[in-house]
């Protein structure tokens, strides 16, 4: 007896086989039954006219774990027209309690924190999991592109005796009793990397103590890392972003059509060129657009993502925009000033579809300017002792950048909650489960 | 003029070629002249008669970011048979200050807590980079293997509500006014995920505030984590772990040759079947070999492990051992005892040349044994609330493991002290670098 999982079944059409999983559906239509079982991969139905094949399923729930055995029939009206005939059904762990949740339905209709207080039996929902599978498929795409360019993976520590790195609020921790952070973000490590690999990237967890409360903001999310050395400003680190953007949707396209598919996502536009604007041209042209003046604005809002990405697409036709020379004055002091304005700087920001997606830039290289940066700032050198090492002994110019892989799902499927993209999300009012 | 990485210089023989990277060496033999260039991959050595070549260095340290352009020559007098004629090079970087560790000698001689302090450096040397990039594809090697047999990657959250999983020594952090933990393991995490996915890993740092102090701990580590449904017992996990450690090796044997040829790495051998031993066993088996009677301890010691790794090297000709059916006293709560021995449990150790590697085992998997479980340890059942919500929505037999990155390392390489796996260790004593 063949023991397959679901999503081969059509390989097996005319054969005996035996599945196993969770009891997804069961329907008595009066002369002829329909069970569906759900397996870590997909779904499959099983009929049968007997009602006494079902016999093993009296007195339990939804969600009770089987082994379901019988023949594959094509069949063009069943659901992915492939379905089990002559079922034989054995239970293997019995469920009593009905599900908190309808699994069942196509759309998982619940309110936002039912889902998140249930999320252990939400994502069981086959649009849910396809969510997290699309995540693993982002980061799957993430490394095969950077591993072809030669980039090493890394993983740097997530706790940190230093919380000053760029003004953002950090999570505080007591490490055998001396104060001890939780890494906002593996920037200064990836950098201290370049020195090593000259080419590295991370896939990994960052904190954020920040006590926003909105739909686009978690405190703890995954971050796609790269940073590289022997660049010639934050436009070489800007083509390099469209090919990783590149290899992370054409990986999803490749292998994960069905995912795609069942939550009608639609594939960004990635021009062989990213089209590009800088910050206070956009500026500009929101006051030309949109009768609204934001000039003098140290960093764009929301709203002004927004816009520009409605712009991007009208004129360029592109999901995705490059917003470069943010002032100086917002952005960590690591960053590399624009030489001919040094008011603004060598960053950008990478709208998709009128969202902020990735944030990069080129940094400062040489062990000088992080002395006069670090004094600029008002910070004392001591902190940052270990970091200023890999400067004082030789850094290339280099850059990188930080994909929200959260953020990246929540585009590309057009969810209305970041919350909704990751198994179990840290938000101000939420630590479990 | 072809850019090329050293790596690949056999490639352009005869070719005018630029390289970019770091001065890793410099020797003035009167009349000759050598000059090594490091880059992100390897090393490669110049040649000139020429004096005046070396000119731009003049004043400047190892370390120095240069561009070096030359001629690719074939002489298997040089290192790697290749040398670099005609050298010119311009300086990218200047460097003034002298290494403190002397990265250009072939072993990096400096004691344990130099290396440490100054990992940001001592990390650029060739030997320690080759540790980190079997690192690297180690987590490569655990991702393939698993991918292929249609696991899904996971990434679940480190800050948790809950300190109480299997005893350990948590952090404690503050979490937005609440207290909350750093994740000890994703343990809860992958089990509820086995109901979403039936088969899942994950690569994440994992935390741990033990104040141990010895050759073989750290504090944050990489956890290679495996879950997955609908097995026998054990023996189920113990035979895909086999085939993961298999998958490992064989990826770091196919891609990282040189680097285990650097530092002399002996790869183990991994029996088609790994040999197991029961626990009470190899209790008996330390008492006839080494006179010692350890019969009655609820666990292995180090010397134990190491006595039970000599044997099965003379017995089977295996690096590897499973001892099996640990008492169930000294393992956590959800471990599923052994049916004809309820005293002992479905769970093992590997053993890797005389270390614990790998910790694994069949878990509980119905509702009410979970319930009986926490009332027998003595825990209230509210915190385990969501926990617990898997197993009563129908949860199939599991099991899983969990390998150590970084023990993993040190028993591959030999190496004496579980710090010099990881970039920048985190003990009892030090968070920084």
């Amino acid at each position: 007896m063949n023991e397959i999982r679901t999503v081969e079944a059509k390989q097996h059409v005319g054969q005996a086989v035996t599945l196993r999983g969770w009891l997804h559906n069961v329907r008595r239509l009066g002369g002829v039954n329909f069970i569906v079982l759900r397996d870590g991969w997909g779904t499959l139905q099983a009929v049968t006219e007997n009602d006494t094949d079902l016999n093993p399923l009296n007195d339990l729930a939804l969600g009770t774990v089987i082994e379901l055995g019988g023949l594959v029939i094509a069949n063009a009206q069943a659901p992915g027209g492939l379905e089990l005939q002559q079922p034989r059904i054995r239970v293997i762990t019995p469920v009593t309690h009905s599900s908190p949740l309808p699994l069942n339905k196509r759309r998982l209709n619940a309110a936002l924190p039912t889902l998140l207080d249930h999320a252990v039996v939400a994502n069981r929902h086959p649009a849910r999991r396809a969510v997290f599978r699309l995540s693993a498929g982002a980061m799957a795409g993430f490394r095969a592109t950077l591993s072809a360019m030669h980039f090493t993976e890394i993983q740097t520590p997530k706790i940190v005796a230093s919380a000053t790195e760029s003004g953002a609020n950090v999570f505080k921790l007591d490490y055998f009793g001396r104060p001890a952070f939780l890494a906002q973000s593996p920037q200064f490590y990836k950098q201290i990397m370049v020195g090593v690999f000259e080419r590295v990237f991370e896939v990994g967890p960052v904190f954020r103590a920040e006590p926003h409360d909105t739909i686009r903001h978690i405190n703890e999310y995954v971050s796609l890392d790269v940073e590289f050395g022997f660049i010639e400003n934050h436009f070489t680190v800007m083509r390099l972003l469209r090919e990783v953007i590149a290899g992370i949707f054409n990986h999803l396209a490749v292998n994960y059509a069905a995912d795609l598919a069942l939550l009608e996502a639609n594939l960004p536009v990635i021009l062989p060129e990213i089209p590009h604007i800088q910050f206070s041209d956009a500026q500009e042209l929101i006051l030309r657009r949109h009768n609204t003046d934001v000039r003098g604005e140290p960093d764009l809002s929301p709203q002004d993502e927004r816009w520009l990405g409605e712009w991007a697409m009208e004129e360029h036709g592109s999901d995705f925009l490059f917003v470069t020379g943010y002032p100086m004055v917002k952005r960590p002091f690591y960053t590399h000033p624009d030489p001919a304005r040094p008011e603004y700087s060598n960053s950008f920001d990478l709208l998709f579809r009128g969202t902020e997606l990735v944030t990069g830039g080129q940094r400062l290289h040489r062990y000088d300017d992080y002395l006069a940066a670090l004094d600029r700032a008002g910070y004392p050198p001591e902190p940052f002792e270990t970091y200023l090492e890999a400067f004082r002994y030789g850094m290339p110019p280099h850059g990188g950048f930080a994909i929200g892989l959260e953020r990246l799902l929540m585009q590309l499927l057009g969810l209305p909650n970041l919350r909704l993209t990751t198994l179990f999300p840290r938000d101000l009012n939420r630590v479990a489960p």
